[in-house]
This record gives structure tokens, C-alpha cells and sequence, in this order.
């Protein structure tokens, strides 16, 4: 089973026919989001588009949601496998040089691959970053192609034998790691970052708060060794514990945090007719 | 004229076949570098691949000097037109999902456009943006291809009838602009920014460093209003003069910036045996 890929109007085989001064590529100039699909259906697909054009706006990136959509549609009824990660991004297009300059026209890239297992729910040893989240850029708050941060992160963590890394932001409180949403449990209150903070408005989180009216709020790390668990949300492994933080056990109470995850599972079951858990364990 | 194209080992027409993952395209996950081509020679050469292989370095991405050297050299012999403008891309490449993940060979895609006015010397009203630079990040002293700061600030500085955005850091301090080195001059004595500031350490304001021995310091934006002259650096504009910050005129001594542009300017003559201000007068 290969990847099907969709390209500026059409499907493709395999490789795509990209213009080199492509903004996209150039600069990391767009946008995009990751999807799961379970039973040819891309889960949260509407606030997935609701979340890609609220930054298509705020980067000035023209776009028309049912131009996504109907090519969503087109890749997901050619798909090779019922379920399968979709990613849509979004760049400015073959563009003039100057930051400033407009694109000719968005180039819209839409792939999925075949499903990969996630490891749903496999606890999490997460390393502070060395540098900060930020937050006073509206790109913290944005799922763009510009990446390097993240990668550079992620690469450290993975190479000191963590999972992913925990950025603080300027003012020191708790962000984000590289691909997930923070919260954390005291009690019965759940709490996570607020989005000023330099956080992604994660759709997992969000459907989170939905279920649990969890708090949006500043958190600073030394909560994060006082709450009774901490864990990570987001689309595509919806919930994880996190149990080790800069090498430090952190109190868990997974009986708790599997809870949430259970939440998330029964609603993507109720959307797509099959739980994530069954699809994790093909 | 068109732009002569390089990718992954030929040259090719107008357009690129990519893999859909190549993670430049993605994640903005990879490097470039841009430098101006006079009589066929690359301006600077040896300093843009220093400056480049460092960055990759840093990144994780393996890549020979040599092999760039070949594909530049093969570019420039195929070009249609003595000046020009050359742009050097590395990304990780194709690569499996995971931020940590390494690419499977990093791609590599050379360009070179006809030489465009870049209007040499003329003078830059310049806007602070409203948001900082992260100089706790290595991106910050990297040309990396994620340039969505850059990207956003550019455009919030067109549209307030600005020419560039001026970037302070998180501690206050003046970095950057979106394209440029910042420099001062107060008597007789030229400063810039650290590159620990968050501040590219750029080829021109390293060549008019040695020139002059410059100094290497903070400076905050106060001392921007104090100065006798403000000035921008970047390797195809050479040096331009600040008039205007945020509205308000700045003190000038043109006649000293334009020293340190022609200086600059002689340095490329010698080396590519034309003067950049003869070709922009083309």
C-alpha cells in the first residue's frame, strides 16, 4: 500500500511537480494540519479546516474550505486502506522574492499514508527543552511549515534518550512539547496552557476541555512535579501520560489519565464507527 | 532569460520532482543561503558554504562541501546571464514521520535568477515589530528555511508602509530586521548586535567587521535614536541607511554609511572584477 497524493488540482504518482521558487519550500511559508482517518473518514475534519483557515487569514494566505474539502473527499474516496493519516498543507505558492511578496497562487498538497501505530497511550519521558517557546510570536500559535524549533528540540530529546521535549515559554511557564498539548490533573481539575501562552489550539485538547470543562491557564514546571499526573494530547495519539520528566519520576494516576483517553476514543468510535484502540491493534 | 535550476544532481527545466515528504517542503526542516553573482563568479562563496555547512552541522544534515561546490560550479556555467543571483536550498529530504526522524538523503536545490535591481543604497523606513525575536533559539542564528516570523513581520511592515520589520529580542535588545544585520554608528565608532543576541551572523557584516573592527555588543533600542547613523547589511544589498523608525526620523551621516558601501562594493570589484553598482545600473 502506498501513499495516495493529491497535488494543486489532481492526484499524483508518487512524486510531486513542484515549482522551485514554491514558497512552501523556500521558506517555510504555509500551513498545514495531520489527520486521522479511521473507516475513510478524517476524523474532526471540520475543526481541523476551521483551525488551517483561521491561519490562512492571519497569514494572508487566500483559501477556499471547499476547495480543501472536495480534494479531501477525492483523496480519501481513491484511499488503498480504510484508515490512514491525511496531512494538508498549505503554502503561499511560486512566489517573487521579497518576504513581503504575494504568491501567484496557494499550492495545496494533500498525502495519506496508510495507518501507522501510534502505540496509543504508551507513557512519555519528556526532557525540558534548552531554549524557549515564543510566545510573543502569533507563530506559536500556528500549525506552519516553519518547524526548525520543533525539530531542533525534538532532535535533542531524542538524542539524550527522551521522547519529545517540553518547551517553556519566555515567561518561563509550560508551553507545549513539539507535537502535543500539555495538561495536567490535581485532583479532579484539569488544567492546561492557555493558548497566549504560545500553544497550538490542538483539536484533542480542545474536544478535551469540550468533555471535561478543563482550565485554560498558566502553569508553571514546578506544578507539573506537584500534580497528581501530567499528560500530552493530540490528533493523532490523542492521550499519553507523561511519567518522566528531565529524568525525574513524576506522580502518575494513569487510571485517571486513561479515562480521558477512553473519551476520546468513544467519541472518534461514535464518528467513524471504530475505536482507535481496535485500529492501533491491527 | 529563465532561471537556471539545479536538484539533486542535475540540472533541470523549470520545474522539480519532489517526494511529497521531502521535509523542506513539510517542516521548513533545512537551510539555505543567497548570494549575489557578478561576471559569473559567486560573491562570497567560501563564507556562504562555511556559514551553511555550520547550520547543517547544527541541524544533523550530512552534506559534502564538495558536492555543493560541483553543483554550484555546473550552475554558474550554465547560466544565461553574467549577474545573477544564486540560492543554495539543503533539506533533510525525503523523510519517515517524526520530528526526530532522519531523512533518508538530504536534497539539495540550487538556483540561480537573473540579477534583479536591488536598488542599491537606498534608504529603509523601518517598523519594530510587534512581536520578539527568540534568541534563546539556535534558529535564531540560523538561515534556516523556517521563516514564518520572518514572513509575518515582513508583511505587518509593507502593510504599514514600512520597507523591512525591526526585530528586538526577548531581553529588549535590538537583533535584527526580517532580512538584515542592524548596525550603528555614533563618531566613528560602528557597532552591531551579538549573534547570541539572536542575530544571523551575516556575510556582509562579517566582511564590514574586518573592514572597519566594528564591535559586537547589545544595543537597545535607545541608542538607535542616539546614533549618527543606523544602517542595514545583508550579501545582495549591501548597506543601506535607516532614515525612518517607527515613524520617526533618525539622524543620518549618509556620507559615512556610503564609506562603508563602497568599501563593500570594492571588496566585490576585486573579486568579480565589476562593481555591484555598475550592474544595478544595468
Amino acid at each position: 500500500m502506498t501513499a495516495t497524493v493529491w497535488f494543486n488540482g489532481s492526484l499524483v504518482t508518487e512524486t510531486l511537480t513542484l515549482d522551485p521558487s514554491d514558497r512552501g519550500l523556500t521558506l517555510g511559508d504555509g500551513l498545514f494540519e495531520t489527520i486521522a482517518v479511521f473507516n475513510g473518514k478524517a476524523v474532526w475534519l471540520a475543526d481541523h479546516l476551521d483551525r488551517l483557515l483561521d491561519g490562512a487569514a492571519m497569514m494572508g494566505l487566500p483559501v477556499e474550505r471547499q476547495a480543501i474539502e472536495a480534494a479531501v473527499a477525492e483523496v480519501l474516496a481513491q484511499a488503498e486502506t480504510p484508515h490512514g493519516i491525511l496531512r494538508i498543507t498549505l503554502t503561499r505558492g511560486p512566489g517573487l522574492r521579497g518576504l513581503a511578496a504575494e504568491g501567484a497562487r496557494p499550492s495545496l498538497l494533500i498525502t495519506l499514508i496508510p495507518w501507522v501505530r501510534q502505540t496509543l497511550f504508551t507513557p512519555v519521558r519528556l526532557m525540558t527543552a534548552s531554549f524557549r517557546r515564543n510566545e510573543t510570536s502569533p507563530v506559536s500559535r500556528l500549525k506552519t511549515l516553519s518547524y526548525a524549533d520543533n525539530i531542533l528540540a525534538a532532535r535533542a530529546a531524542a538524542a539524550a534518550g527522551s521522547d519529545d521535549a517540553l518547551f517553556l515559554n519566555k515567561r518561563g511557564h509550560v508551553a507545549a512539547t513539539t507535537i502535543a498539548n500539555v495538561f495536567i490533573l490535581r485532583g479532579s481539575r484539569l488544567s492546561t496552557p492557555r493558548v497566549d501562552d504560545g500553544v497550538l489550539p490542538g483539536i484533542a485538547r480542545a474536544k478535551l476541555l469540550a468533555i471535561d470543562g478543563g482550565e485554560e491557564r498558566k502553569i508553571t514546571p514546578t506544578e507539573l512535579s506537584a500534580a497528581d499526573a501530567v499528560f500530552l494530547t493530540n490528533s493523532l495519539r490523542l492521550v499519553r501520560p507523561v511519567h518522566v520528566l528531565d529524568g525525574r519520576t513524576l506522580r502518575r494516576n494513569d487510571a485517571a489519565v486513561a479515562g480521558f483517553f477512553d473519551a476520546l476514543c468513544r467519541r472518534i468510535a461514535e464518528e467513524c464507527g471504530i475505536d482507535p484502540r481496535e485500529v492501533d491493534a491491527l
